[in-house]
């Protein structure tokens, strides 16, 4: 892995991360927060997902590709859900999390 | 602080953290889901802090007593919402962070 | 996942975070340091992702699986490095591991 | 509290987090490892405690003072620490870690 990939993917970790939890944030502020559920909890899961392994990259960890191999479908699935709801948070969030997952999985 | 006393604290935290990540999975999952949008976010906050503290306490963290006053906090915060609502989950979620406001108040 | 597989590995994963962190802790008062240096970061990498999924399992996550793989193969290498040394805590702390990595895996 | 502050503040934590895990991995490389003992814990305690609230702060929390509380206390104890080593490591993490001091006392 060079020096060059890490530097991007945390900062698109980080990217994933904040629109996440401003998905999350967002979402418990809708009129319908029954239908945001899934996009809620999803949100939590992706946010704390990336937050955990930008802390693992910048330490070195031995397990980059295992904890982004986790991250990757974590993403996905998260991109997956948020792509469905028309709120621009959902937008911005479904792209961030979609590009996340490419990112992580090249270092699986 | 003796051993003990952190054995205890260890496992109100843990119980803590359960309910209030029980009651997070539950309100999601209710019929009213705006209704507890401020029991979800502070679940997620409460449940993380927890979490956290468990994890300092037993790495023999020298700043417990600075990260206990801000659980604290957010446990009495969390408490004083759940006790709000009726539900079985959010009742015992109450239940469990006024306990733990409680305890980590002697540490802090 | 039964809801019991689930208590038993939560109690299991408990375990295994505090022993790492204990180790942790007791490695860096040991008298050669230099040669515990593999043993503090793996048992940071493991109580770390141990404390993780603690926290996943109980919020109900979708992705125990796959947050489950990536643990076990962190439990597994820190209880084999924990494995090498004498010292008691490093030997409480290998059999932690070994003994999570397994229970990890049969949810993984 | 205004949205600038908190960008600004998001990058501080985030360049202390990076600066103190860069510097743990490196104190564990280090010839005389037992001399950065305590450096070593504390690059733990700063990077997670750091990396915790730049999570907490994109979820919009309502306990971002309380964290930073805790976090500016953190954050002044391994700067302290750092800068009694010369070490370039060391020395960056130091400048970090005191800039995020004041950084999160200001919100405190």
């Amino acid at each position: 892995m060079t020096q060059h990939t890490h530097t991007e993917l945390l900062e698109t970790l980080h990217e994933c991360m904040t629109a996440c939890n401003h998905c999350f944030d967002a979402c418990l502020g809708e009129e319908d927060v029954k239908m945001m559920s899934a996009c809620i909890r999803l949100d939590r899961e992706c946010a704390d997902m990336c937050n955990y392994l930008e802390n693992a990259i910048t330490r070195n960890s031995p397990f980059v590709a295992e904890l982004a191999a986790a991250c990757a479908k974590i993403c996905e699935a998260c991109g997956n859900e948020c792509k469905k709801h028309e709120h621009e948070h959902c937008q911005r969030c479904a792209e961030a999390c979609l590009k996340c997952a490419e990112a992580c999985k090249k270092v699986a």
